[in-house]
């Protein structure tokens, strides 16, 4: 095998797949990048087992072959050659001699025989969506922050993303608080997937400015994230996620419009009074125009906030302040709603304009 | 005691003394920073038994009197509030009343009296001196980086400030190590003595823009660096530091030039290879011309690096990477001249046109 490539294409390449390069003591092979070459391109592949990152890039000369690296050593001693210099890589058996200018080093590698097998998507069976690179990434991370990291409800450690009414949708949650958002009005074919939040994250990771549309293909247990030239391909977890349409608090008599950088800031207050206390503190709206924010604790003192509004209906509830402030920093215009029944329902936190966000909270018995 | 004064001007002298308040669970008083208001003064004082942090700020009205509140907590409430608003600080008995717009909080504090006496210097009989901040700064930065973490030898935990033929000088060491640096070169009088790293590593973080010159006044057993309306004042370490001036190496025929930035680079690529072997790498220097870099392990491969200068001596010594890399970055001209005399003895680095800045690093045994 043989490429020369320039340093920063290869350098882009290594540090977009290495990340999850993590060999199990079990599998030491899952720390080597699969470097494969074959028409003039390089194809530059990880795995953890539960996900596979590949990258390709063009060379200006080769010799077709293919071997595996310690993915991180590599990626570091590329991004460690000046920027201009152009690097060349020949193969000999498991070593794999690099050179770039004065700079010249042997590397052991393994067979690629050892890789594991990558999972491929049968296009044939597939569903394809198609989505604009920032809204996605905003989606997910206003979606993402509700998902559990307990590994024992493996339903909660991702993101359901479910057709509703011919709307594509994701929606993650905890148990404890909820987030969903339409992110297609309209699609024509049906899905009800759940997507490792780890594998969204090195898809958000990996998405840079050259891509301006992701394409998102699921088919069986496997959903491939396509940007440009990386490709990411997840498991899907293998669970039933919780019919949370219905969780949704549709009729809240108890309504305030809020500036959200305000609410923010009386959270905030709020919180650090009540951090012996689990962060609970307390909204309540009082006629005709206070929504109060406050926290009560023995070991610090006490904190109240007033926030001038129209109030229709008096009511109290008890929160997560970390739960709040998650919402509050996901809801994206100035003015945000928020809407609940009485103290012992859910409360609802939605943009004031545009409804396709929805963010729910348990409250806390207070 | 009541204070009326801007929120931008008190939440800085918070957040420059807030840092050190970290109550030990036998003395939860030094959770908290000592309010004092006098003449229209207010001071702002925390400590850790080992040093305290005074700020002073001026208030447009107030009525004398002492407290003291959890300075985390203050700190952070203040910092959350607007930044144009006017804080109000009212006490009655152990609690302060906060206000600000409508914000408002009342915090529970603890009696002045319990708070520890704090360390005063006696200016009668103390030695001063005074040193541009940006100046102290680099040197401090520079120094510091070769002292010890190890608490069994305290001499090694500070920055030892030491006159040499009327020279004032710092030095560090953690015993593999050396950095030392002349940072005034005339005085009047002598001083020996080992200020605590931590202690130094605050001053550097109360640092800001607007103070040109930095006091340091040494008294018995304390220092005080006094930077504009910030106070620092800390114990000395009570420890002998090493005759360190005969530690350097006078006469090295071994010797390199070099570009500062191509050995930064060349140690750095030596150093991935090396992790396996406790970052152990070999400097060469050939006829007529090649300083060489490299590692050798079994675990990842070989690397060598060749940088061209004029070498009229031959010799290879093993140098730890990561003390190389530290010593690097510590020096500030383009060029700089690394030296030694055989592989047992320590190598000397120093930037090569002033020579206020000594490096040394012990070798390794190959």
């Amino acid at each position: 095998m043989k490429i020369k490539v320039s340093q920063e294409k290869l350098n882009k390449a290594l540090s977009n797949v290495s990340r999850i390069a993590i060999g199990k003591v079990t599998l030491p092979i899952l720390n080597n990048a699969l470097i494969r070459v074959s028409n003039k391109k390089v194809s530059v592949i990880t795995t953890n087992l539960d996900m596979a990152i590949s990258d390709f890039l063009p060379v200006s000369s080769s010799e077709d072959g293919v071997i595996t690296l310690p993915a991180k050593l590599l990626a570091e001693f590329i991004s460690n050659l000046p920027k201009d210099e152009t690097v060349e890589i020949t193969t000999k058996g498991d070593k794999a001699t690099i050179k770039a200018g004065k700079y010249s080093s042997t590397i052991n590698g393994s067979p690629a025989d050892d890789f594991p097998e990558l999972p491929e998507i049968n296009e044939k069976t597939a569903v394809v969506y198609k989505i604009n690179t920032e809204d996605f990434k905003n989606s997910i991370n206003e979606v993402m922050i509700a998902s559990s990291n307990d590994l024992t409800r493996p339903a909660l450690t991702g993101v359901y993303f479910n057709t509703v009414n011919n709307s594509l949708h994701i929606a993650a949650t905890d148990g404890y608080r909820l987030a969903e958002k339409q992110i297609i009005n309209k699609v024509e074919n049906d899905i009800f997937a759940i997507v490792p939040t780890s594998s969204l994250q090195e898809v958000l990771r990996a998405i840079n400015d050259s891509t301006d549309e992701i394409e998102i293909t699921f088919n069986d247990d496997l959903v491939r994230f396509r940007l440009g030239e990386i490709e990411i391909i997840s498991k899907l977890i293998d669970a039933s996620f919780p019919d949370y349409q219905k969780l949704i608090p549709k009729e809240n008599n108890i309504k305030a419009d809020l500036s959200r950088e305000e609410l923010l800031r009386v959270t905030k207050l709020a919180a650090l009074f009540s951090r012996s206390i689990g962060g609970s503190i307390i909204c309540e709206t009082k006629k005709p125009k206070t929504f109060s924010v406050k926290s009560i604790t023995n070991e610090y003192g006490e904190n109240n906030s007033d926030i001038e509004t129209t109030i229709k209906e008096e009511g109290k509830i008890s929160l997560n302040s970390r739960f709040l402030i998650d919402a509050l920093n996901s809801l994206e215009e100035p003015e945000i709603t928020i809407e609940f029944s009485n103290s012992l329902a859910p409360i609802l936190l939605k943009n004031k304009k545009n409804n396709k966000y929805n963010h729910i909270i348990m409250p806390l018995n207070s």
